[in-house]
């Protein structure tokens, strides 16, 4: 066991940058080692892998049944959009023309109208809605898409920032403006449950300034999650855009009271960056750590001294009897050491490491070994499956708890732009009040070095002025550095 | 009910084409009223609205299920593809290049190289298994990817012939010719099971000649299905391209012999196409009929005389137990009158239909009308989630036996070519022996205006000679006019 564990050890040293010494080089090394990722020959568009596609697909699994609980419907809409359509709403084609891929032939023929690639798809569900939203009876369409979108990105990164990347983007139609905005908070609600829950990551939720919202929206909810080298991630985010598509788009449905009106609309998203976040909140020195519940592998089962008899047998049947539990578990019978499968198992994250060996079987245990850290434990094979989810559980809240204190710690109250700066050269997100002008945020953004991420939910007064210019004080607002 | 069925019947007269007069009208008003398709700004680019996307989801869940429990892995693959990449297989560029949308700029600056949205991705894969295949341990690679790809048709019509269409394909990497062989049998397996099994649809199965095979491969495996209107359409297929794509993209690996070795490969797919096949094949002239394993609303529930005290709680209840026992149920609870929900789920094809009124309700009964017609039937509300499924049983079965009677009775041999055009106008497949060279194919899509679908498995000597050109005959070869 000593000599497995002094293999992982070298391993890991020659394989991955030192997050504390380069994080950037340490994701990237991450991202190819743990073979999430691998680079096709366009710049910004990457190969999701068995390994990294099966995350997102266990991320898709979760969303897609709150989705559906809570009445939404998946739609196909197309992946080409007419520029003519993109410009019917003049904030949005502001925001994303400048960063959208151009077909401008057919096989061999040139197209009358440039067709741009969907770099998000507002404009297609209006124009589908215009055709078939006729009566209150038509609504509320409560639409929901998986697909991938493309934005021409100056730098990219894997899964950080891509000029593709997989998402899905609900759009919603609603009577009321009141009914439109209490599904962008539920959406948003949906999206912060995820974090928590499932990715054990700690959001702060809130309100984007004027500045930082979607191209179009009226108002745009976020969730900001911070990642190990201290700056903020958003995460998911629930756009409310009043009836300023609808009017665009002309979409007027017919009322209870026999009157034309104007539906009102949302958009929310959560993109395969969200699986950036996870690498970045909870990896460490030794690779990816995963949070078990989107885990493609949550239990790893490698059986010791496999030459002994009885021994692949007794690991099969412990992987078994874990499968049938519902626990996703792969048996490693593979012919390397067991001290390259540690080393290789905790570069992909794998959760739970369970060991077994002649002696083990004897005593009829097994030995666990959390991705977490700590004493390896032993356990029972009787009633196995209860204790390994049990530590899967645990798991998951160390992750959160680390995570959460990560955000405690490294969350401060700033009362001048002198002090913002200070702090955010330390790292972390800065607490402060703001007047609400956007001249006092570009201040912020050339003085102190940080935009704002989000006008949290959870106010505290912590001063009665906006530091930069003196006025009156409207909200705290969470400052800090971001991808 | 009888003031219902008359609503009924007057509503489906009015509303779409009759199928014996105009079988493409009728195809085009059944996608559209029953809600499975929107169409676009843009020629061939359709919306698939819920009702529509909710089929493609339950055809991805059978078949997902089914290549995980094969080994298969699922990943993502960028859209775009450069096109010194395409161009890297001869065969495979020719068949594609003319047929594909080309990226020219992102944002405002001019690409140096143009980018095709992908047509298909074999050389995406290919490119990436080159970086990443260096041992036999690295094989077999069993991937697929769920997505959409882009072929620019002049004739376009939904489901059946779309500039952008939502597809699987499979792409496989293995040690041994033998091994990609069984791969290429086993997945046309697979898409006979779900033609059979789910979607009731009975299939021919066989090889493509070399004219009608995929571009690049060097067999191309097809299911065959007759339409009603007597037509074919290729409803999955399954390649072996042999070792061609590996020499051109370069991958080799070292075998177990430590030589340098080429792999072998496959790629398989079904599109959405299949969808236009199952209207095709079951719809009727009140619209579409779904085969219940796929449908979204197996089993609609229509509380009759709602008024009445106790009509729309029993509803509910029915509802509840059918969902309970995991049938996909819906209770259409609206104030349309019962007649026009009966013609509205008939037209969208719901496979069972559950009247409740108060007499029922008092002897302790439900009234069960099949979506395949016959008399209506009285259900004990007593186990009824166990009648339901029955019956959904039965529906599968008729719709199968009637697709199998229209491809038994509409298949011919033929023993000349002027025997082939009278029996290919009266429509239907025929059979005729083959001597193997293109030229007599290329004579029989002339003279007889049919194209060889497949070289069935399943083989007949039905005569010695090819009656083209009086050679040997080689092969039996099922003929027919072809979506």
């Amino acid at each position: 066991m000593i000599w497995g564990f002094i293999m992982a050890k070298d391993k890991k040293v020659e394989q991955i940058t030192d997050m504390d010494v380069d994080f950037a080089q340490w994701f990237t090394d991450v991202v190819v080692k743990a073979e999430l990722i691998d680079y096709s020959g366009i710049k910004g568009f990457y190969i999701m892998r068995p390994y990294g596609y099966s995350i997102w697909e266990n991320i898709q699994s979760v969303l897609d049944r709150k989705f559906k609980e809570l009445g939404h419907e998946n739609v196909s809409m197309p992946v080409l959009i007419p520029e003519s359509l993109l410009q019917k709403e003049k904030d949005h084609v502001e925001g994303f023309a400048p960063e959208v891929a151009w077909v401008t032939y057919g096989g061999s023929e040139k197209l009358p109208e440039r067709l741009c690639v969907r770099p998000t798809s507002e404009t297609l569900f209006c124009d589908h809605w215009q055709h078939v939203v006729h009566s209150w009876r038509d609504l509320p369409k409560l639409y929901n898409q998986w697909c991938s979108v493309l934005r021409w990105e100056k730098t990219t990164r894997p899964f950080l920032r891509g000029r593709e990347f997989l998402w899905q983007e609900g759009h919603t139609l609603h009577r009321t403006a009141e009914e439109a905005k209490a599904e962008t908070e539920q959406m948003l609600e949906v999206y912060a449950d995820l974090c928590i829950n499932y990715l054990a990551m700690p959001v702060v939720r809130g309100r984007k300034t004027d500045k930082e919202k979607f191209a179009g929206a009226e108002a745009t909810y976020t969730v900001e999650c911070m990642m190990h080298d201290k700056k903020a991630l958003q995460s998911g985010t629930s756009h409310y855009f009043g009836d300023g598509f609808a009017r665009a788009f002309d979409i007027q449905f017919t009322d209870k009271d026999n009157t034309l009106k104007y539906p009102f609309q949302t958009s929310w998203g959560v993109s395969t960056r969200i699986i950036g976040g996870i690498i970045m909140t909870h990896g460490d020195n030794s690779g990816l750590v995963l949070p078990p519940k989107i885990a493609p592998v949550q239990v790893v089962v490698i059986p010791v001294a496999t030459h002994k008899e009885g021994v692949l047998e007794a690991a099969q049947k412990l992987t078994d009897e874990l499968k049938a539990a519902g626990i996703r578990v792969k048996l490693d019978d593979s012919d390397q050491s067991p001290g390259w499968k540690y080393a290789q198992h905790e570069m992909r994250g794998v959760p739970l490491r369970l060991e077994l060996g002649p002696r083990d079987i004897e005593a009829g245990v097994c030995v666990a070994a959390k991705r977490t850290g700590g004493d390896k434990i032993t356990l029972s094979l009787d009633n196995v499956a209860e204790s390994v989810k049990s530590l899967l559980d645990q798991v998951h809240n160390e992750l959160y708890e680390k995570a959460e204190r990560n955000l405690r710690e490294n969350t401060f109250d700033a009362h001048s732009v002198e002090e913002a700066r200070e702090l955010a050269e330390k790292g972390g997100f800065v607490r402060m009040m703001w007047c609400g002008d956007e001249a006092c945020e570009i201040k912020m953004k050339e003085q102190a070095g940080v935009t704002s991420r989000c006008i949290p939910f959870e106010q505290e007064h912590i001063g009665d002025v906006c530091p930069v210019c003196g006025k009156p004080a409207k909200h705290m607002v969470v400052w800090g550095i971001a991808y």
